[in-house]
């Protein structure tokens, strides 16, 4: 058995924000950081920025194959398909992971595509920001933040525990187990449901003005307000059934509170609220 | 006509957090802050940590005539209620203002039985903290925060004016005029509805364990549902129609996202992104 220093050289697929991040950390570490990416820009700032020791826009099995770990760090779809063509490329006995917010969808279909001498362990790191791009980069937003991983039957002990490892030199602080099942719907609610909430409330009136007139609660509302249509598109539709769900979870919560107030049940609004400070106070830092 | 350093004693009903941080801010840049507060640990603490000069938990025509200014810093009928108890008490001539978070059932009641003599000049200070109470004051929170003054016909050029500069000399960044339709309008959408959310979403699901998964965008969007349930629901039984009006506008929003989500639209939910994203560059600091 191997231990995680002799994963020493690593192959990041795609250098967004999140990428970008996961190479600018590895590489201060003393990592050998190669990269993937489409746009040669990209590429250009990277190593500009020595986030990257070497790396192409161009995937030849020449290359993808020096690496004994690979991340992947694309948008759901695009991750699937890479797999697809390029996965005869991997290096024998070579473990891959990935940060991508959907699991349901991704993680059958990649392992059941997978060459058998290959191990996908799959993995999300719950952090990022509103800007996407690799010259947002930042890996201090791993610090402190929450790094699931969502192993299936076919994963083995040592795969699983090389991608724990993976999150714990990258700065997570905590890091959970679950279910593709459970990750799903935890994300549904945590993540996707709180952008569905950002938008539709950034949607509701023109603002030019408003931030004169606001407080922090509007503005930390909405922050996540700022978003990445297409990826965010793409992982909600990935996530449709769980996320509708959770949406009308939120929608009868909210509902039995405008409920109250209409109705001057003022009992029912201050157990509301007692309810919702007695659970947040699990939050604090 | 006086300006405003011949208000250099200022007495403030009520030492609750934002009482308190008007009380430690005016102290500090050397105006003598008396106070009037129910309990006498309240007191206690205030005097001890220099943030008012003098203070009682008695209301008495001796103390209160010595002050030109009076700030009111209480729950909305507690300040109606306070005015039409002891506004004799006050000064001739004196100006009085308030920090309450709704205006149209205040500010009418409390100017239509005033005497002739005096002006209050209505004020909500956009800022403030999830914890109540002396011990949480901290005038920081008013750097950089917006300040919505909201005269009617009743008000001078002159108050107004004083009014204005208390709101400078405490640390707001932007001093915002409406009148009290428009605020309350604006608050029902901005903080009543922003509030609303947070507490139904945090009331969703038993929370002891999803600190450990959730990532910082359903932090943001649930600090405020740590309230003060007897305070808000009075603000919202207070602002009623109106933030029944602003709920059924999010829920709206809201449900054009799901039912995109729901056929697959994703042109439209792009489109919603997208407006989102715009409206949101405009509260960037």
């Amino acid at each position: 058995m191997t231990g995680f220093i002799n994963y020493h050289k690593v192959l990041i697929v795609g250098l967004g924000m999140i990428g970008g991040s996961y190479a600018e950390k590895l590489s201060s570490l003393g990592f050998e950081v190669g990269a993937l990416v489409r746009r040669q820009e990209t590429l250009d700032y990277a190593l500009a920025h020595g986030m990257i020791a070497h790396g192409h826009v161009e995937v030849t099995r020449e290359y993808v194959s020096q690496f004994d770990l690979v991340v992947f760090a694309l948008y759901p779809h695009a991750f699937v398909e890479w797999i697809r063509r390029y996965q005869d490329y991997l290096k024998e006995g070579a473990v891959i992971t990935d940060v991508t917010g959907v699991k349901r969808s991704i993680v059958p279909a990649v392992q059941d595509m997978l060459r058998p001498d290959l191990e996908f362990v799959p993995a999300h790191p719950m952090a990022g920001r509103e800007r996407s791009g690799v010259e947002y980069s930042d890996s201090r937003v791993f610090n402190g933040a929450n790094f699931i991983i969502t192993p299936t039957d076919r994963n083995t002990p040592e795969g699983i525990e090389l991608v724990r490892t993976l999150g714990c030199i990258l700065g997570f602080r905590h890091i959970a187990v679950l279910s593709v099942e459970e990750h799903d719907e935890m994300i549904g609610f945590l993540s996707q449901l709180t952008h569905c909430i950002a938008v539709a409330l950034m949607d509701c009136k023109a603002s030019e003005h408003l931030a004169e007139y606001t407080g922090d609660s509007f503005r930390d509302l909405t922050r996540i307000a700022r978003i990445n249509e297409n990826m965010w598109t793409e992982l909600f539709m990935e996530n449709r059934d769980e996320l509708l769900a959770q949406m009308d979870l939120f929608v009868d919560k909210f509902s039995q509170l405008r409920e109250a107030l209409a109705g001057g049940d003022t009992d029912t609004m201050k157990e509301m609220m007692r309810l919702s400070s007695y659970r947040r106070s699990f939050f604090d830092k």
